[in-house]
């Protein structure tokens, strides 16, 4: 859809409004965390739910769960795209990472209905928040 | 499946070989480029192709071209994920971004058929090849 409202950026992509990001964000349940270690960027597909206007993930101890512990800046990211209509979006997520340490507060995600299942394996997870400093949307075609 | 050539990483998940990878790399269309700005992860989709063993993909000025004229670090990264069976799986090229500036090996690249829809609005768009340093994958479920 093209109308009177759509702004588009100087690569002539749609710039998504913030609501409609965070209704994309709210439909997915695969993302990736994008990371620097060592100084190179790093990608990680995590399960997620949207909380609020954050994204939060369970992680075993590693990589994702040292950023958090750190409060680093993490990138979190989703798309979809449609080859046959040559469609495509993505929604990405810029903030910090930090665990969630609050037993209220761990409760209150362990009944998100996050579909842990990439980790069904492992008892021992923690709840990690990437509170969201910009939210930005794009999509083409 | 699960035999005994099955590797698996300290997260139990198992690791792909790299020809795995390499197939898997060359059946999708879409990935993530990863890359560190002013210190902050950030993650880009773009439409790109398998050339051999490197990701090759076109840009537009910007952040993406910048990180090849400078020849740095990048992440690659596709993943796919089917909900109901509970199987996922990742792949992640780490290595350096650099531009195409050779006509011969452009010329190669324009007749590789990369479907260049998101820029099919811009006419100026440069090649950029993530030359691999490393090449991995997982799978879960």
């Amino acid at each position: 859809m093209d109308d009177a409202t759509t702004t588009r950026d100087r690569l002539g992509l749609e710039i998504l409004p913030y609501e409609t990001c965070l209704e994309l964000l709210a439909g997915e349940v695969v993302g990736r965390i994008g990371l620097v270690e060592a100084g190179e960027p790093v990608i990680v597909p995590v399960n997620y739910v949207l909380d609020g206007t954050s994204v939060v993930f369970r992680s075993l101890a590693g990589t994702k769960l040292d950023a958090a512990e750190r409060h680093r800046a993490v990138a979190f990211e989703i798309d979809g795209h449609d080859a046959t209509a040559r469609t495509g979006w993505s929604v990405l997520v810029s903030g910090v990472a930090e665990p969630v340490d609050d037993a209220a507060e761990v409760d209150r995600l362990e009944r998100l209905g996050l579909d842990a299942w990439a980790l069904s394996h492992q008892a021992q997870t923690s709840w990690v928040r990437v509170r969201a400093d910009a939210v930005t949307g794009r999509r083409i075609g």
